[in-house]
C-alpha cells in the first residue's frame, strides 16, 4: 500500500518536510494548507518539487465550517470552495478534506449536510477532485464516523466520499456501531485514511488531538485492529500519518520523518499486509562499548568492580575487560571526545545476527559500515536512534562468526581468590540508555519494534532540577534490560550520564570488596535510611551494613532489590545491583536519592 | 498573614530552595519528604539552616494511606509514624500532613477512619505534634473538603484538625455545600491553608495537579474567593504554596521564589488582607529603547521609517529618535552586546510615577539604580522578570518631571514634507516582549499586578520550528499593549526576536514610503494573497496593493488590521500597523506566515 505523511507531522519549511518525507521513502504527503500558505514556492513550482523527489499529492488539507449551514454562509463557502479547487487544480492534488463544522452556525440537519455536501461535490467535480468527509471527534453535530458516513451515503455523490481518521475514531466511542461496523462502508467510498495513535491521557479531546497525537505503536490506540477493518472493505488509498504533537514541531523533519515511516512499517506488519524479517530478540548483553579519550579512570573503575583486562583487538585501540559473563570493551580510538567518557555501543547476543540485522536495514535502522581488517570476523551492527551503536553478535556459540575471535589474550592475572561472600556469576544487569529528549518515543517503538523488545510501563523520576520519564525495554526473561531516559524538555542535562549495572548475587559483598580495592560509591543520605527503617523491619545489622555502604534498598510484590552506584566517570557510571525473588523494576522510587547524590557529588 | 512555600514548589537541592524561599521574603516553608530523604543535612542542621535563614518549619509533609485500613496495617502505619514524629521532633516541625488514603486497602467508613485518625492523633500529641487531614481530589473514599472535616469532627481529637488546599477544593465540586460552608468549620481546627492556582485545563485531576499548578493568579481559580471564606473562621495559620509544576522544577530556584511571593501579596491584597501601594496603570509608552554595539543599520531603519534624530542624552551615549509621538532610544552605551541590537527597556507614562515605583518594590520588582548626573532628571526604573528595563515616566505632563529634559536638540531636518497620503499620529501601538520559556506566567502576573495591565486570552501560534504561545497584556484603553511570547520548550530560539508595532493612519501610504525610502519590507508569499482572496472580498485593486507591498489582513467581530514588517536588525524589528473600526487583536492568524518568511529571509 502507499504511504503517505501530512505535512503538519514535521518541523521546517514545506521544501524541508517534503524532502525529509521523501528520504524517509514515504510515496506521498498530505499538504496542510498553513504549510503552503507559508511557502514562498507557488503552487506549480510545489507540484514539481514533489514530481522531483517521488512524491504524490494525496490529500489538501483542511476545508472547515463547510455544511449544514444557512444559505447565505453556504454560499460564502462554495466561493472559497471554488478557489480552492483551482489551487488544487495548480497543485494537482485531487482530494480535499472536508471536517466535520464545528461552526455555531451548523444546524443538526443531516439532510441540509448531505445536500450543501452534493453541492460542493459538484462543484469539485468540475475540477476533478473528490470530497473526502470527516468526522472531527469535536465537531458541533457530526463527531462519530458513522455520523458522517450516514450523511456521506445520504448524498449519494460520486464526488463525495468518507475519510476515517484513527485519531477521531478511537478517541471516543465510536457511535452506536462497534468498528466492524466500517467494514459495511463500500471501500470505493473511503477516500481517505489517516491514522494518529495517541497515549490514553483523560484530557480534552481538542487538546489532546493538537498535542499529543503520536506514530502508531507510540501510544495507546489499537491502530492495526483499526486498519484490519479499513482494508476488509477494500479501500485502496494511502496509509497516511496525520500526527499533531508539539515535540515533532521542535524536532528534526528529517529523523522524525524516518521514525515515521518506521511506525508504519511496523503497522503494516502488524496488520498483516507486509512481511518483514521476522524479529530475531536478543537473548542477552555481549558487552557494552565506552568510548574514552583516557583510559586511566575507566580502567581503574573497572579493576575496582573486579574486571581484568583479558584482551586487545587485534586491529583497534579497543581493550576487552570481563568478570564473569560481563564485558566491557574500553575503546580509545577515534571517536573518543574530549567530553569524557561515554558509552556509545552495546553487543546484542543475537540468535541470528544477520536476521536481525535486515530487520532492522528493513526498519529503516542505519545499517553501520565496518572498518574492517580482511581476518576480522563479519560483525552486523546498526545504529540506534539516538546513534547508539548495536553489534548483533554471539559470544562463543557454535555455528556462529564470534566477535571474541578479533580479540587477542593479553597475559593477566585471574581475579584475585574469592574471598567467602565475593560476587559469582555477574553479569550485565541493565544498561540505562538515556535518550535525546525529542526521541523517547521513537527510542521505544525503535526498541520493540526492530529488536523485538517489550516496552515497560512508563515512570516519572524527580530529579533536583527537572522531572525525567523512563521507560524500559527488554527481553522476555529479562536478560537484556535497557531503561530509556529523557529530561522533561530539551536543555535539562541532568539524566545525560548512562550507566551499566552490573548483576550480582551479593551486593553487601561486590560493595564491600569495590571500597576495599579503593572504588568510591556514591554517598546516600543517612535521611534515606532512617525512611526505610520506618518502612521496613530488617534483620539484625542490615540496615547498618546498607547505611555503611551506601546500598539502596527497594521490595515490589515479587521480591527485593539492593542497589549501589559508583561515581561517575565522564558520562558513564556503574551500578551493583542484587535482584531477589523476581523482583522486576529497576528501583525507581531510588532514583530521586540517587539523582540528588549524584548532584552533590559533582 | 505568614508566608510559606513547599520545598516541592522549588528547583535544586534542599539548601537551595531555602536560601531561595528565605531570600524571596518567605516567613517559613513545608518540608516535603524527599527534598529531606535527598538531602546529606541531618534534620538538626536543616533545623539551624532554617533558623538561620529566618524561615519556620510549618508543615512536614506528606503521610499517605493512614486511615480507614485494616488493622494490622494500620499498626505498620502508626510504626512508621512513629519514626516520622520522631524525625520532625529532630526538625522541630509541629504539624504534619495527612493526605487521605489512595490505598485499595482503605474501606468506605467514615467511622473506621476518625477512630484511626484519634489514634494518630494520639501519638503525635506525645510529640508535641498536630495531625492536618487533607483531602485529595482523588482521594479513594474521601475527595471533597467537606468529607474531611466531618471525619475529623466526628474524631473530636484536639491534636487532629483539618488542611485545606485550595487545588482540591476548586478543582472538583466542593460536595453538597457550596464554599460558604467552609466559613461553619471553627478557626482553631483549620490547621493548614495550602495554596494553588491551576490553569482550566479538561484533563485527569491527578496529573492536572501533579504537572499543571501554578502560582495564584497564574491560573483560572478564584484564590482570592476561597481564602475570604478560609478567613473568616478565624484561621490565623500561614498562606502556604503547594505548587507541583513541571516549568518550576526545572527554572532556577531564586527566580520562582519571587514569583511566588509576589504572587502570595497581590492575593492577601485581592483578598482584603494587605495593603500595597495602589496600581498607577501607564497610560502609554513613552519610548522604546534599544542598544546596539553599532547605531548605523538602527538608524538606517528608523530613518527609512520616517524618525528623525532629534537629541541626544546630555551624559550618556543616547539618542533620541521621534516621529509622531513615537520615541525610540537608541544606546550605544557599555550594555550593548556583541550578539546584536536588542530591545532592553521601555518608558512607561505613569500618572505617578513615584507611586507606581512603590507598588513595583512593594511587589519585588528590582529598584533600579540610575547611574544620573546631579542634573539630571528623577526617573523611576524597575525590572521586569526578564530584565527588561521599565522607565515609570512622564513626557510633557505639566507637576512632573520630564524625561526629555535629559535630552538636549540636535540639529535636524524636519521630516520629509508629508506626501498626501502620508502616515499622520504614528505612536507605538504594542512592543511584543518574547520572554524566557520558563518565565511566561511569571510575567503575565508581573504586568498584571504590578503594573495594572489586563491579560487577554492566550494563543498558541504555529511556528516552523515549535509551537509558540502568547498573550497580550493591555491597559484599559489599549494605549499600551505588550503581547508576551514564548516557545514552547527551552532551547526554542524561533521567537527570540522583540519588536516595535508602529501605529499608522494610513499602513499603505506608510509601507510605500518606506520601501520607496530603500527600506526592505518582509516579503509574504504570493499563496497567502490567493487564500485572503478565497476568504475575504476587496474592493478593486486593494489586493494588489498589499501584495505588492506585503501587507498581511485580519478581520474580527469589531475591524480590520492590515499590518507589515521590516528585516530584523540583530534582534529587533519594526511592525507597520493600521487599526480600524476597534480591531483588537495582533494578526495572530498571520503569525505562522511571518514567522515563515522570517525563517526564510535569514
Amino acid at each position: 500500500m502507499r504511504t503517505s505523511i501530512a505535512t503538519v507531522s514535521l518541523s521546517g519549511s514545506l521544501t524541508e518536510k517534503l524532502t525529509a518525507a521523501a528520504r524517509a521513502g514515504f510515496d506521498g504527503v498530505e499538504i496542510f494548507e498553513n504549510d503552503l500558505l507559508t511557502s514562498p514556492l507557488t503552487p506549480e513550482e510545489i507540484r514539481a518539487r514533489c514530481a522531483d523527489l517521488g512524491l504524490g499529492i494525496e490529500l489538501y488539507q483542511p476545508m472547515r465550517d463547510i455544511e449544514a449551514v444557512p444559505a447565505e454562509v453556504f454560499a460564502r463557502n462554495l466561493r472559497r470552495a471554488r478557489h480552492k479547487f483551482a489551487l488544487m487544480e495548480r497543485l494537482g492534488a485531487d482530494t480535499v478534506l472536508v471536517c466535520s463544522s464545528v461552526s455555531p452556525l451548523a444546524t443538526d440537519d443531516d439532510g441540509l449536510a448531505a445536500g450543501q455536501l452534493s453541492e460542493l461535490a459538484d462543484l469539485a467535480r468540475d475540477f476533478g477532485i473528490r470530497v473526502a468527509y470527516e468526522a472531527l471527534a469535536w465537531g458541533r453535530h457530526v463527531s462519530t464516523w458513522d455520523h458522517a458516513w450516514r450523511i456521506v451515503e445520504a448524498a449519494g455523490h460520486p464526488a463525495l466520499g468518507t475519510c476515517l481518521d484513527s485519531f477521531h475514531i478511537l478517541s471516543r466511542s465510536s457511535g452506536p456501531k462497534g468498528l466492524e461496523g466500517i467494514e459495511d462502508i463500500p471501500g470505493e467510498k473511503i477516500f481517505f485514511l489517516q491514522l494518529a495513535d495517541a497515549p490514553l491521557l483523560g484530557m480534552d479531546v481538542l487538546q489532546w488531538s493538537r498535542h499529543h497525537r503520536c506514530f502508531p505503536g507510540q501510544g495507546g490506540f489499537d491502530i492495526a485492529g483499526l486498519v484490519k477493518h479499513v482494508l476488509r472493505t477494500g479501500y485502496d488509498g494511502p496509509l497516511s500519518l496525520e500526527v499533531f504533537n508539539d515535540v515533532f514541531r521542535q524536532a528534526e523533519a528529517g529523523p522524525t520523518a524516518v521514525d515515521a515511516r518506521r511506525s508504519l512499517l511496523i503497522l503494516q506488519e502488524e496488520a498483516g499486509i507486509r512481511a518483514l524479517p521476522a524479529p530475531a530478540s536478543p537473548t542477552g548483553v555481549a558487552f557494552a562499548e565506552l568510548v574514552t579519550h583516557d583510559a586511566e579512570p575507566v580502567a581503574a573503575l573497572l579493576t575496582g568492580l573486579g574486571f581484568v583486562r583479558t584482551a586487545r583487538h587485534r586491529g583497534k585501540p579497543v581493550e576487552l575487560w570481563e568478570q564473569g559473563e560481563a564485558r566491557v570493551l574500553v575503546n580509545t580510538g577515534p571517536a573518543a571526545r574530549r567530553d569524557g567518557t561515554t558509552l556509545t555501543a552495546i553487543g546484542l547476543e543475537s540468535p541470528d545476527p544477520a536476521a536481525a540485522a535486515r530487520r532492522a536495514e528493513a526498519l529503516l535502522a542505519p545499517v553501520l559500515p565496518r572498518r574492517r581488517a580482511a581476518e576480522d570476523a563479519p560483525l552486523d551492527a546498526v545504529a540506534a536512534p539516538d546513534g547508539t551503536e548495536l553489534f548483533l553478535c554471539a559470544t562463543n556459540r557454535p555455528g556462529l562468526p564470534d566477535w571474541r575471535a578479533d580479540f587477542v589474550d593479553v597475559p593477566h592475572t585471574p581475579a584475585a581468590p574469592a574471598a567467602p561472600h565475593a560476587p559469582v556469576g555477574v553479569r550485565i544487569d541493565h544498561v540505562a540508555l538515556t535518550q535525546p529528549w525529542h526521541q523517547f518515543d521513537e527510542a521505544v517503538l525503535f526498541h520493540r519494534g526492530v529488536l523485538g523488545l517489550d516496552a515497560q510501563e512508563s515512570v516519572d523520576v524527580a530529579d533536583p532540577y527537572g522531572l525525567l520519564r523512563s521507560r524500559a525495554v527488554t527481553n522476555a526473561d529479562g536478560s537484556v534490560r535497557f531503561p530509556l531516559t529523557v529530561g522533561a524538555a530539551p536543555g535539562d542535562d541532568t539524566a545525560q550520564a548512562r550507566h551499566i549495572a552490573l548483576a550480582t548475587a551479593d551486593v553487601v559483598a561486590a560493595a564491600r570488596r569495590f571500597t576495599e580495592a579503593g572504588g568510591r560509591l556514591l554517598p546516600v543520605p543517612a535521611n534515606y535510611y532512617d525512611d526505610l527503617e520506618a518502612r521496613f523491619e530488617f534483620a539484625e545489622g542490615e540496615l547498618e551494613t546498607y547505611r555503611e555502604l551506601g546500598i539502596l534498598y527497594d521490595r515490589d510484590a515479587h521480591g527485593v532489590f539492593r542497589h549501589c552506584y559508583t561515581h561517575t566517570v565522564g558520562r558513564v557510571f556503574f551500578e551493583l545491583v542484587q535482584r531477589d525473588g523476581g523482583y522486576r523494576g529497576y528501583g525507581a522510587v531510588n532514583a530521586p536519592v540517587r539523582l540528588a547524590a549524584q548532584h552533590t557529588a559533582r
